[in-house]
């Protein structure tokens, strides 16, 4: 076994886009595992939006990733020492351990993962956190209800595309938002969504979705914020709900936008806009895994992974998924599963 | 009894601040009640901030005041005739019976009033939809615990003096936000708020809320909107919420104001934004009342009116509340409730 680690660190804090020269691939020695601890060996890496708050100096939600330090990031991958009761040799485990080839880790860190039943790889898409925000935002925060009519940004991406689809499980009409006709057409032959647009080639944004919601908007699963946010709040219903998931569009401005002013909106609508984060149900997962597991396995949820190999090209896939690249989950093969 | 019954129509749409001249003083013939009516004699009138949304051309969540028409708003007076089996000459009675000194109704459209414990003109304020909106926007909006810290804007007015005071007794810090000395010290001194602050004399609202509320804020009840709101924002607990029960900064804009853009704080706090109408909890109307109405019995709620003569004031005493320039309830008296 080779005695190098590689590992992306957090180079320089991005003005603006990030850019390759932000992120340092090193060399280190290969982690030792303590008693109680495990040394796992990444096979797969995600790289997710929220990853960009990360780099930022401010402390947001969570604290920031620190100069010259491994940048934070889930994986998914195989025990291959254990010097933990509960974990053997070969076990697959997921969890966030940053974006290196190996790391040392204790039982809370990582989660079992069944390769049984789906890909391990999954453990960082449908049937992980992008599958459980998906869950979580659109049932419990947007307490979606039979025959409304949902609408998800950034409907293509490893989130969206799951809210779609079990909106459409749940009898409800699903109406895409992505930024290319190829994410369109995907969201609706592929993955049954009623209706979607591409937002770099509509106009009126909400003349679109008038259209396209003729019920009006009951849900709206927020990924993006911006310009694509404001122009569904004149849509609503009385009583919608807003799950507000992500606002990518804001991620990378230099200087914070200014938008137009929403909250007359939701007292003429007694609307309702609630922001999340999939820990809040924590206590929940075991269950919501169950039932994504089963609807994927029955496929009522289907999804697509877009995977790009080595850790040296963690950043550039980074880099593709904030400006829209990637369809389904953008994943880095860290190496071979078999290998 | 006169035979001419004098009131107050739209006479234009307004462009930014209502004028004068877009009212009207007109009169009409005594209107007659038919079987299952009655005759209603204004003895208060009330003018609320929602009914600037009338004035406008287009449809919020109730249709605009037509021109020529009489204005809409909430009346309490007394039964003069009776041709309902339930009412009888004298019972006093609140309802949406518009700007006039007399006018017909049906039972549905007005409750009877118990003058017993508290004066007719509270059947408008604390007593009636002002402290209905104070009392479930707080607690069934906001969601208030015990011990967290509520802050509210237009803290003065007959909503929000209500809203700090239900506050503390809930056993919660109280801050205000309103515009002028004045109205500051009464709400810290006579009403029992912990503080408050006068936003046209402080610079930095964000750093006075920090010093005002140093265990962060946990509930917003926003009655103005604006620069004010988003200065709160910056401020939020884990899990706050915002009771959106009005936006008066914007009201009265030529063209709609831009602002900074706040979906993102809400997925950093968790934070949950909700519009509302009183008319939501019309089925809870009776219990509220009575909790409201044994608290100002009790001395824990006060309240302070501000009342002009004559029914030819009314848009003068309008105009004056949306410049915030009453402190309480500012009500029209129409005509001597001995009289």
């Amino acid at each position: 076994m080779t005695t190098i680690n590689r590992q992306i660190t957090l180079a320089a804090r991005p003005v603006g886009y990030p850019k390759l020269s932000d992120f340092k691939l090193i060399e280190s020695p290969m982690p030792q595992p303590d008693d109680g601890q495990i040394l796992v060996r990444a096979l797969y890496l995600s790289v997710d939006p929220y990853m960009r708050g990360r780099m930022n100096a401010r402390r947001s939600y969570a604290a920031p990733v620190e100069l010259g330090k491994v940048m934070t990031g889930e994986i998914a991958g195989k025990v291959v020492q254990s010097r933990h009761p509960d974990f053997k040799t070969g076990d697959a485990v997921a969890g966030r351990l940053g974006w290196q080839e190996y790391a040392v880790a204790d039982g809370r860190e990582v989660r079992k993962v069944d390769t049984a039943s789906a890909p391990l790889s999954t453990a960082l898409g449908v049937l992980g956190m992008p599958g459980l925000t998906a869950y979580f935002g659109l049932l419990e925060i947007g307490k979606l209800s039979d025959g409304e009519t949902v609408v998800v940004s950034g409907a293509a991406g490893a989130v969206g595309s799951t809210v779609g689809q079990i909106a459409k499980i749940k009898g409800c009409r699903a109406v895409g938002i992505a930024g290319t006709d190829e994410k369109v057409d995907y969201v609706t032959r592929e993955l049954g969504f009623d209706a979607a647009f591409n937002y770099k080639t509509v106009n009126n944004y909400v003349e679109e979705l008038q259209r396209l919601c003729p019920a009006g908007i009951d849900v709206y699963f927020d990924n993006v914020g911006g310009a694509i946010t404001d122009a569904v709040f004149p849509c609503f219903n009385s009583r919608a709900r807003v799950a507000v998931c992500g606002q990518i569009s804001q991620y990378n401005l230099e200087k914070p936008e200014q938008g137009p002013r929403l909250l007359w909106k939701l007292i003429e609508k007694q609307a309702r806009v609630e922001g999340f984060l999939v820990f809040q149900f924590a206590d929940q997962y075991k269950p919501a895994l169950e039932q994504l597991a089963a609807w994927v396995a029955e496929g009522k949820i289907k999804y697509r992974e877009q995977i790009v190999e080595g850790i040296a090209n963690a950043p550039e896939a980074f880099l593709g998924m904030l400006r829209g690249q990637n369809i389904g989950k953008q994943l880095i093969k860290i190496a071979d599963p078999e290998a």
